[in-house]
């Protein structure tokens, strides 16, 4: 009986690796075809991957509903190594969801299957390609599944051999192993090669595990060929409690093609249609009417977050305020209002005030600890998910994860990023800690929104704004207290602006944002005080920018003065500059142009020549 | 007699200990009184690490002549824990080399003692502050003394454990194991807490020394406050080889002042007057006198690489080459008039062509994998040690690094920078692979020079150009090949132009680089079928940028139509418009306005509107 049993099992999981293994051919023939046809693209990338993705998605352990890619409770599979896209548009080939004649769109201009997977394509995750991002990408899913939805479902990640160089992938490794993630599965797709030759480490497996297993993750090592071993991995994997789990699998790039297999000098090339044919010999014969199944889901929906009152916050005018703090009272009173909103820092909550968010809602925070690349990984993977992340940190270390955040458009992403101690004005601890280019990064990312406050209540306002708006919004905070200049009912929409200060004899405009904006006030009493009367503009919105404001100030008054605590280039006065372009109204640009030093906030504006006394200063030489 | 010379050697470390001690209460001295008087730093950061730092530098192995900080042969120490900066000015106090006046100046406008260390401190190696860069740093500087100027110094870094979480400290582990740095020593100051409180492993030892020795490097642990340990493990240090050493150290933040000792909420804050007092209590008698010695280098000179004759290259008119064969090409060409060159590559040097230089002078590359931050972070090591690094990788993937980036020229640093497969031109690969901020990164960059070769033959003189100039300077180069325009003696200085179409009837003028160059020419042609005469402008130096040019084409012509591969923001667009700000002439600007996708690269050009066809059709809207 008990042998009955036995053999009735082995029969019942060799009908499984036989089906597998056709599978297997199907999706290998489709990785061939479609790269020869569009004439690029990775295919040996593809093949050394392909037993381990048929096996996952078709080996009765992922649970997903391929008519409702938007399932909550779906597992998730990403593409770290987005440059095996051909298997991936051919796994779901296999799974029923793209046609033949659709998977021959490869790479074609106007197709959703492109050259890396993008949300044009419905069931990628999150768009990959820049390597080193997508391990992040799944600890974001998988910290929403654990802690925040709490859903059973797990995350995969396909990763690169090559890419385990990228120091993101560590910093994944680490705060998946903190925060436990054993929702989260790596495959990391040993195949030896990278793009110019051997990788780092070649087909040595013990380096891999040695690396990832200090890191207090659970390792698994297999042969990335063997179904058995493969389909044995994953149900060890999912029985992991406590920790995150990497299956390590030596594998053969370009496997299945004798000639370009283990081969240098084969990555990121298409086969000619004479080794396409010799290649598709090789292979025998495929079933192209063969579909793969996926197992279900559990149909069950997120838990919803506690929500309290919603928090008042008001604030007296002139009372002096930091806008970063105004940014962690805003984050509270907002809460309820957009209950998918969670907070992740990089260790400096305490500068950036998310900390107050964090202490009235600890459980939807994140301390993501000094790796930001990793963090904004993280946020975008909480995005795919519904969350609505805002991501802080100092202005200055936006830029330590820029490859992420230009990355994120193209996953159609929902992020809000605030970067705090913004500019020379946070004085003493000097250029390094200086948010000095932030700007012109985030302008340049499509679709953008940049937003720069300038007392307490725009500050609050414009946070509500960046939580209403759906895409990437980057918000500016300063250091230092200002003076609240706002009435608490004032409104800041995107795109606009604030004229504090106008008459109809104004000879010039001074356009600032942010601690500029005091500096142009302060400019305009003494400027009065001398007779000369000028236009205040507050350009809390600086991209979408209010240009028929400015218009009008070009056409009204004889010059314009934008100043601003920030790199010339990029920055306001090229935004300006850009925006009257054609008008013969000149536009004068105070920027920091100097290197930046130590000193005190009120020295540095002065150095930079972006203070009152340089506003000042630039008005009446102009108007002399 | 063995039992004397016992009791003789423990005298002479008991005297050792004792110098140490008092020298260690001096340094305490210093970074309490200096942050006081300045009202902010961070002494907390920096007394965890003093008997660290003291034993090192006078502990007797440390060789340095501090009245020639260049000498080649020095060891060299950084701080990669920046902020720990009252120490670092504090021991070279002890030193000789600061006097107490200046120590008293720490933090002040125009005091070469700035919050974190920079350029201006003569005994800066490298500017530090933003965290996890000095490790790669130290890597540069340790490649350097083993493998190009084969000098027997020894790199020391000081690093933070909070630090320990940025992915960039692992890129520098792993290339550090890789090429085998026994002359790199890592001194890792566990003090347990982060800026807002406990760093992810606390005072676990253990998980560092687990996680550093799995990537291969040898770990020693001890008691951060015990100079016996201290001066011990630097001993067993400098005996190891073949694998770079990591110092692990238990210390106490606040280390010497018990009220602040291990207490969260202490970072980044100076002690009030009155806490000084009780600090100073607590510490003692302090011998303002005492100073310590380093002991001297050996008097050696670097190696000189070896230079075969100039390798000649010279390109014919209309032949089709893509301009990163051209960088490839240069750097063969232009190393025996710059000797001191060094190629990096992030593992795509086939995609950049840094492979030709690799292949004729392979002493003289090293592969980095894709690991871009620590390329970046060694490039400036390398600077610092006279090398001229030539860093190479896709141009999008230069938003990797774009933190080391922004910091270097706060280390005065001269690095060139060379991103390939720029913009919507490069075709099938898609977004994720097409440099489209790259432009507006390196023009935020203060002093950078921003370059952008159309064909073959400028790309050879710009990377000449840019090697002979000091500073930051990037160079754009593009996927595909393009027609040699120019003859072989063109010559190309930076801040340049080339007006390739002009004649007394231009209606207008069209601004391009690199592949829109192309396309305008290809513009003009079909315009002058049309009886419309155009100026065409090769902006190949657009920072800085021939204004001259720009002004006189605003002055003849009656618009200017810039056309470029990379997004509008910070591009070149805006900073044409910037130039010509005030001027009634228009200047309308192509680019990059639509999420790139897939297709071939005509189709790209023509999708987002900078292709020939826009060029055309923008200038008969205009006209009309």
């Amino acid at each position: 009986m008990v042998c009955n049993m036995q053999s009735q099992r082995r029969t019942i999981m060799s009908d499984k690796v036989e089906k597998l293994e056709k599978l297997a051919k199907l999706i290998r023939y489709y990785i061939l075809t479609a790269t020869t046809k569009a004439g690029s693209g990775h295919p040996t990338s593809s093949l050394s991957a392909t037993e381990l993705m048929s096996g996952l998605m078709f080996g009765g352990l992922f649970r997903y509903d391929p008519d409702h890619p938007e399932h909550p409770n779906n597992d998730r599979l990403l593409f770290s190594k987005g440059h095996a896209s051909p298997l991936f548009y051919a796994l779901w080939l296999a799974a029923g969801k793209v046609t033949e004649e659709e998977m021959m769109t490869y790479r074609e201009f106007g197709s959703p299957l492109e050259g890396h997977p993008t949300a044009a394509f419905p069931y990628t995750e999150a768009a990959t390609g820049s390597l080193g991002q997508g391990l992040s990408i799944g600890l974001g899913i998988a910290l929403n599944g654990k802690y925040l939805d709490k859903l059973p479902y797990k995350t995969y990640v396909l990763l690169g051999d090559s890419e385990m160089a990228e120091g993101s992938q560590w910093e994944a490794l680490e705060l998946a192993a903190y925060y436990k993630l054993d929702n989260l599965v790596g495959i990391l797709d040993v195949n030896r090669l990278g793009q110019r030759g051997e990788t780092m480490y070649g087909h040595n497996l013990e380096a891999y595990r040695q690396r990832i297993s200090a890191f207090e993750w659970e390792t698994i090592l297999i042969d990335g060929h063997s179904i058995e071993e493969i389909l044995d991995a994953y149900k060890k994997a999912s029985a992991v409690t406590g920790k995150p789990v990497m299956v390590i699998a030596k594998t053969v790039k370009g496997k299945g093609v004798s000639f370009v297999e283990d081969k240098n000098g084969w990555h990121g090339k298409a086969l000619s249609e004479a080794d396409l044919e010799k290649a598709l010999d090789e292979i025998g014969e495929v079933d192209k009417s063969i579909r793969g199944e996926t197992a279900k889901p559990q149909d069950l929906r997120p838990e919803e977050p506690d929500i309290r009152k919603a928090a008042e916050t008001s604030y007296r005018k002139g009372e002096s305020i930091p806008t970063r703090n105004a940014y962690g009272n805003a984050l509270k009173r907002i809460f309820p209002e957009f209950p998918k909103l969670v907070g992740l820092d990089g260790e400096v909550s305490n500068s950036t005030s998310a900390e107050y968010f964090k202490k009235a809602y600890p459980k939807q925070f994140f301390e993501m600890f000094i790796a930001e690349q990793n963090m904004v990984g993280a946020a975008l993977g909480l995005a795919t998910r519904g969350k609505l992340p805002f991501v802080s940190t100092f202005g200055a270390f936006m830029s330590r994860a820029l490859d992420q955040i230009r990355m994120s458009p193209y996953s159609d992403a929902n992020i809000k990023f605030v970067g705090s101690h913004a500019g020379v004005s946070i004085g003493e601890d000097g250029p390094s800690q200086m948010g000095l280019e932030d700007i012109a990064i985030f302008r340049a990312i499509p679709g953008s929104v940049v937003l720069y406050p300038c007392d307490a209540v725009s500050a609050d306002r414009l946070v509500e704004e960046a939580a209403g708006h759906k895409g990437i919004v980057y918000i500016r905070t300063s250091r230092g207290g200002a003076p609240v200049l706002y009435d608490n009912k004032e409104s800041f929409p995107i795109g606009g602006s604030k004229t504090l200060r106008t008459s109809d004899k104004d000879k010039a405009t001074l356009v600032g944002a942010g601690v500029t904006l005091h500096e142009a006030l302060a400019a305009y009493e003494e400027l009065k005080e001398e007779g000369i009367a000028v236009r205040v503009v507050d350009l809390y919105s600086v991209k979408p920018m209010d240009g028929e404001t400015l218009e009008k100030a070009a056409l009204d008054t004889g010059f314009l003065v934008t100043v601003e605590d920030h790199y010339p280039e990029g920055g306001i006065g090229e935004a300006v500059k850009s925006m009257l372009s054609g008008s013969s109204t000149p536009v004068y640009s105070l920027a920091v142009h100097k290197k930046p030093k130590s000193g005190k906030p009120s020295e540095l504006l002065n150095y930079e020549g972006i203070s009152r006394n340089a506003i000042v200063g630039m008005v009446k030489e102009k108007l002399s």
